[in-house]
C-alpha cells in the first residue's frame, strides 16, 4: 500500500510502505475510512523536531477492524472504531485515573496517513461507534482522535465549570475545539484569541463570544479589559511556545487554571513568576481514551458538529498538499480519504 | 520599642524602632502576645535574597488589639486576633474566589517580631478568637498565621482528599505543618521526606506513615518503590528549590497534584519535561485568609496541635539566637515573646 512518509524539512511523500499485519495477539488492523493531517506533525514537517531518518506520519484515525489478534476481546472484525493517538491497556494504575495517555503500556501511534493501520492494545485503546456510521459523520468522528479529543482535555485540564469566563490561545483545530469543549461545558463566556478571520468566524460558530486580535502583552490586557481587570477563570494554551504559554497564565486570574495541550517547545517556565500568578497549571498528551465513549456518543447523536474544522478534503495521495496547505496557513486541517 | 532588624547577611538586631500607629483609617495595630522566625526569614538572613537596606522582620503574629481605625468595622479594641503575613480586603474578586494573598489591595506584613504591629486592611486581614486564649494556645494559634496556613495550602492546591497517598518534600514547619494538613484532610498514606531525626519524630506525630531519608533521584525512586511504582496521588512542596521541584514532579502519578509553596528560587520548569509528567501544579503564597476560621476553630478546640514546631523558645531580645539556630538547623522554628 502507499502511505504518507516524511523525508526531511517540508519532503512528505506518499510511498510504498509495507501493508501493516498482526504482530502481537493484542493488536487489531484497521481500515481507516478518513485520516488527516495534525498541527502537531508540523513540528517535524517544518523540521523543528528532528527526525531520525524516514517517518511514516499520522496518528488520527477511525475505519472499521479487519483483523484482531488472539487475545483481542473488545472489538471484532467489521465493527467501526475509533481509538486515541497513544494507545492504552486501560487497566493500568494510571489508566484507572484516567491518565490513559501516561499508561505504562502507551505506544504513540505512527503511519495513520495510510489506507491501513495496525493498532496495539486494542482492547484499551478501541472503541466502537453504535454502528456503521453514514459518510457524513466520518469527519467529526474523527476529530474525536485527537484534535477534539485535546479540546476536550484542555477545557477539562483547565477547569472549565458552567458559568466560567474562558479563553483560547491559539486559533488551531485543537483551539477552535477548545472552544466548543468549553461552551458544551457550559461556559458563560469565552473568549477566542485569533487574528486569521476564516477562524474567528468558526469558532464563533463554535460558541465564542469574543474575539480578541492581539497577542502578548497586548492581548492579556485586553483579555483583562474585557474581564473587568479580574483575568479569565480558565485558559486554554493550544499552542505550546514561550509567548502562548505565558500569554496564557497571565491572562489567568489567581486561583484559575491553565490547560495546556500545545506540545512545548522551548518553553521554559519561571518558577517564581508562577508562583506568583497563583494559577494552576495543568496538561499532557490528552487522555483521550478517557473520553472516547462520551465524545462519540455527542457526535453519533449530532449535538456537536466539530468536523467543520476540515476546511480542505483531499485524496490521501495528495497528503503533500494538505501539509503545505495547513503550514502556510490555507488550511486550518485537512482531511484525507484513502 | 525594639524589634529585629535585618542590616545585612546573617547580621539580625534587636534593635530600636519606631512603635507603629494607625496611619490609615482601615489599620488596626495590635500588641503581639508571641511571634517568630520564619524558614522564609532565612532567605534574606543567608544573603540569598537581596535587601535594599535595614530591614524589619517579620510577618507572623497574634495578639489583641490595642486600636482600630476609624473605618473598621470587624474587629474592636481587646479582641484577640489572628492575621495572614498577606493582608486583604477580602471583598475584591480574588479574595471572593479565596485567593486573598492575591487581593488587588494585598501588602505583605513587615516588622511582626516586635511587641506591636501595625495591620493594613484589618476588616479583611484579622479574625478573632471565640475568646481570650490560654497560654498554651499561643504557639498553636500562631502557627495559623503562616506555617499551618501554607502547610494546609499545600495539602489543598495538591489535592489532597480521604484515602489520598501523599508525600512531603521539605521538613521545615511548613513541611512537618503539610503532614499534620494531609492527615486531617484524611489522607491515609503520608511519606515524610527528612534525614533529621528530629523532624522525623515530629512528622510521625503529625501523622506520617513513612520516613523517606533518600533526595533527587534516589528519593523520587524510593517514593515509587513505596507506592507499587505508580507514585503519589499529592505532593507537597516546601522547599523552593529547583532540585525540591523537580524531586516533587516525579514523585506525583500522572494526573496527580503538587502544592507547592515553598517561594521558588532560581527554579526554571522546562515546559515540555513538565508536559509529558501529566501533573498538576498549584502553588503560590498561601491565602491564609481563607483558612483561618477553620483552623482557628481546630487549633481552639485541641483538635491538632501544630505548636510543636517550635522547640526554641525564646525572648524576643534573643532573635538573632533564633535566626542562628534556623540557620544551622539546630531548631526547627523559634518562638519569640515579646
Amino acid at each position: 500500500m502507499r502511505g504518507a512518509i516524511l523525508y526531511g524539512a517540508r519532503d512528505v511523500r506518499f510511498d510504498e510502505v509495507a501493508t501493516p499485519s498482526i504482530q502481537k495477539p493484542t493488536d487489531a488492523v484497521i481500515r481507516l475510512a478518513v485520516t488527516c493531517v495534525c498541527g502537531s506533525d508540523l513540528w517535524p514537517y517544518r523540521g523543528i523536531q528532528p527526525i531520525t531518518g524516514p517517518t511514516a506520519m499520522g496518528h488520527e484515525y477511525c475505519g472499521v477492524v479487519e483483523e484482531v489478534g488472539s487475545a483481542v476481546r473488545s472489538v471484532e472484525p467489521g465493527q467501526f472504531v475509533i481509538g486515541s493517538f497513544a494507545t492504552s491497556d486501560n487497566t493500568c494504575p494510571h489508566c484507572r485515573h484516567g491518565y490513559q495517555s501516561s499508561c505504562v503500556e502507551r505506544e504513540f501511534v505512527l503511519g495513520a496517513q495510510a489506507p491501513v493501520l495496525r493498532v496495539p492494545h486494542a482492547d484499551g485503546t478501541l472503541v466502537p461507534t453504535p454502528g456503521m456510521p453514514s459518510n457524513d459523520l466520518l469527519p467529526s468522528l474523527l476529530t474525536i482522535s485527537d484534535v477534539l479529543g485535546t479540546g476536550w482535555f484542555a477545557a477539562d485540564a483547565a477547569g472549565v465549570k458552567p458559568g466560567s469566563t474562558v479563553a483560547v490561545v491559539g486559533d488551531g483545530a485543537v483551539g477552535l475545539l477548545g472552544v466548543l469543549s468549553a461552551r458544551e461545558m457550559g461556559a458563560e463566556r469565552i473568549i477566542a484569541m485569533s487574528r486569521h478571520e476564516v477562524r474567528q468566524k468558526l469558532a464563533r460558530e463554535f460558541g465564542a463570544t469574543d474575539i480578541v486580535t492581539e497577542r502578548g502583552d497586548e492581548g492579556v490586557a485586553r483579555i483583562k479589559e474585557l474581564t473587568k481587570g479580574i483575568g479569565a477563570d480558565a485558559v486554554l494554551e493550544c499552542v505550546g511556545t514561550q509567548e502562548s504559554m505565558w500569554q496564557a497564565i497571565r491572562a489567568t486570574r489567581p486561583g484559575g487554571g491553565v490547560g495546556y495541550v500545545g506540545v512545548p517547545h522551548a518553553v521554559a517556565l519561571d518558577g517564581a513568576a508562577l508562583f506568583f500568578t497563583h494559577v494552576r497549571l495543568h496538561g499532557g498528551p490528552a487522555p483521550v481514551r478517557r473520553y472516547l465513549p462520551e465524545l462519540i456518543d455527542r457526535v453519533w447523536n449530532r449535538k456537536i458538529d466539530p468536523g467543520k474544522v476540515f476546511d480542505l478534503r483531499l485524496p490521501l495521495s495528495e497528503v503533500a498538499e494538505g501539509y503545505r496547505a495547513m503550514d502556510e496557513r490555507r488550511a486550518i486541517k485537512a482531511l484525507l480519504r484513502p
